[in-house]
């Protein structure tokens, strides 16, 4: 894919992101320069639904911004350098509030995948607590290099971690992916939370799980080009 | 009702059905062309609210295409063929992921009518449980003609059915009614959901069920072009 | 009012009570004649948010309209032409299956004020268990004189009364008024419910209820103008 | 800022707070002038998603407006004026009844940080009981300086304070600020009440509360501009 071509795709998942309810005025989605495995993109500290083209700045493995020009990056952009430091595998990275996944973070309940759509979440979520790594007076944020690590050790090989008091992440093979991902989680949290109140689950086996997640990757474009549609109102 | 007429009412009811909430981007809906019962017609593999005439083919009912020219069938397409096979009473068919009709499959909890408009439940709604008859490790999609012919079985003489882990399939007579059930069976979940929280439930009983749904099925032309006129935006 | 100035706020209360999510493709509102007040008026059998000022009609006190013209009436129209006739104060009807109200209904939890906003409720709302007058085989509807009257009784003098398996129906002074107490009982019922699960409450008093409801409705343009406005797009 | 500039953003407040469902037809922003502390700026009462420059009146530290010229202020000006008086640190104040806030007030449930978006709460909000200085038949309104003195008196110096059967009020040291704190409250109220029943919370502690509020605080221009794009269109 082209570099304008990724630029685009970014900036869509930033709008996307905002439309289906995952980010609000916060949040941050970033994707590796394929093609420059030590580089990735990441907006200017704005809102994602106002993000555009000329936003979009390019970072190194210290979570440094190369060509700054002026622009200010976000407070936490060490969480997606840790992440891809750590991750050789990961091409595209969320980081949101969404409202469903907070409770599961706060609570210590474990998410787990309810339907095929969230087959990808596996048997067991993550949850990272900041006071580990950073004591008990941070102000929640990841702010530097050593809190970006401990998170992405939190995360471990896994898909999506919750972030105690704070959000979560979610880290895919691409950007259709990762917004698949950042987008599911939070209605099988919904989900989740509903079914808890009328009874036992049933939840997706390892086996159920693991296949419901490789048939959804392979009809990936079905939802993003929908979702694209969708994100052209900012409304 | 024309051909024309036929397909251009198909690609209303996706369009109804995503504006709606029971579909997002995943999910279908088939109806069975009364001139040739052995056929039904199915939109190829998009999202339904992007669905246009074009994108609508025929099938067999071994669930195969019979024009493909290039076009990609859904994968569940023998969920609608096998039920089409069982049931000649059922015309058109809805299957969906709609979110409160989720929690009841997972956790076993009987659907059951809570209000007039949704009487059509009757007294018992079946769950689906894909491991009966595809084993322990499916994908959970019904992709072959034996887990279509499964579902159907579990389906019986019901205008619906839960499907564990995965959604809900609704049947109707015409298109009309088998929107107008995916619609309500997602209310109802909403409202049972709810009041199961609040005490002991006061169900409809089996003749004001009966009764309630012949009277709406005289009356469903009235949220039919309500729903029409809405699903003309696609946000 | 100028009859044309009664039809016109008929047409905004219908098309606002779908924008505020109180009615969807059914359900219904009325307004008695007051320079006539054995008539009151009255839309066609269809959806609210469709109606338009060639759709409403005339009715007498025996639920039978004076002017059909080939327009079919809705089926339940007894409903609002026997409240008329138990209640000379009343001049608007409001018939809805607002969502948040049906779980009271069918579990006959006690709706009660819960803010100043939904003070007119009082201290008990009265719930009609049609079971009681139309036997257990009804369809649910309304759909006679002797149905109608029974609800009546059950209303009684009251603003307000839940319909089990059903609905609920509010009346007041005015078309503006019944619009507000629709709105706002359905407010009020998601905000009970919601509190009822995080522990005891207090409700308003008898006076605070009483006050509260005198001060909201010297004060009802307010939110009239604002939902007309809203009301103009259908979406 | 000149006046001007202030009286534009006191109409953005007005319609950001109704978009993003903090006021409806009820509710009110007031912002003290700056430039002479002992007034404020306040709308006439009208619906906040209707205000318009021409709306905003100017009163004293009595709540009585200096401008009338023929414009009806809001029945609880008071609760304004009297927080204005009582905390010079004040400079925005919102008074709204959004609704995931309401059940705290009337079970006594404390509100609490859950996540860094809300550190402003800080560790305890006090709840307004109008029957201690009002007594038991007040019509719930903040409508005399007594009363309004009152509820200044149980704000102390916290940023948000809950009243009982009526709604909630914000305070802060900026428009955009109140605005945040407003916006995020409801939030937070939200998703308190959804962690409550999955089971027990790990909340901010006093250091991530009073951290995160700072670190907010410097990236608040972010949704102010956000909100102003989505706050163009009334629907």
């Amino acid at each position: 894919m082209s570099r304008k071509g990724l630029i685009d795709d970014l900036v869509s998942a930033n709008h996307i992101l905002f439309k289906e309810g995952v980010l609000d005025g916060f949040g941050h989605v970033s994707v590796r320069d394929e093609r420059n495995p030590e580089r990735f993109l990441l907006s200017r500290s704005i809102a994602p639904a106002t993000v555009t083209a000329r936003d979009v700045m390019e970072f190194g493995m210290d979570g440094e911004p190369l060509d700054a020009r002026g622009r200010k990056p976000y407070l936490e952009r060490t969480l997606h350098s840790e992440i891809y430091r750590a991750r050789p595998d990961v091409v595209a990275v969320v980081h949101s509030h969404s409202p469903a996944l907070i409770p599961f973070g706060i609570t210590g309940t474990p998410l787990k995948p309810v339907f095929h759509m969230s087959g990808f979440l596996g048997s067991a979520t993550p949850i990272f607590e900041i006071r580990d790594a950073g004591g008990p007076a941070t102000d929640m944020l990841i702010r530097d290099r050593k809190l970006g690590a401990a998170l992405a050790r939190t995360l471990g090989n896994a898909p999506f971690a919750l972030m105690r008091g704070h959000g979560s992440v979610a880290v895919g093979g691409s950007l259709k992916q990762v917004v698949y991902r950042a987008i599911y989680a939070e209605v099988n949290a919904r989900l989740q939370s509903e079914a808890l109140r009328l009874g036992t689950i049933t939840y997706l086996n390892d086996a159920e799980a693991a296949n419901a997640s490789r048939t959804n990757d392979s009809v990936i474009d079905r939802p993003w080009g929908l979702w694209k549609k969708r994100a052209k109102e900012i409304g």
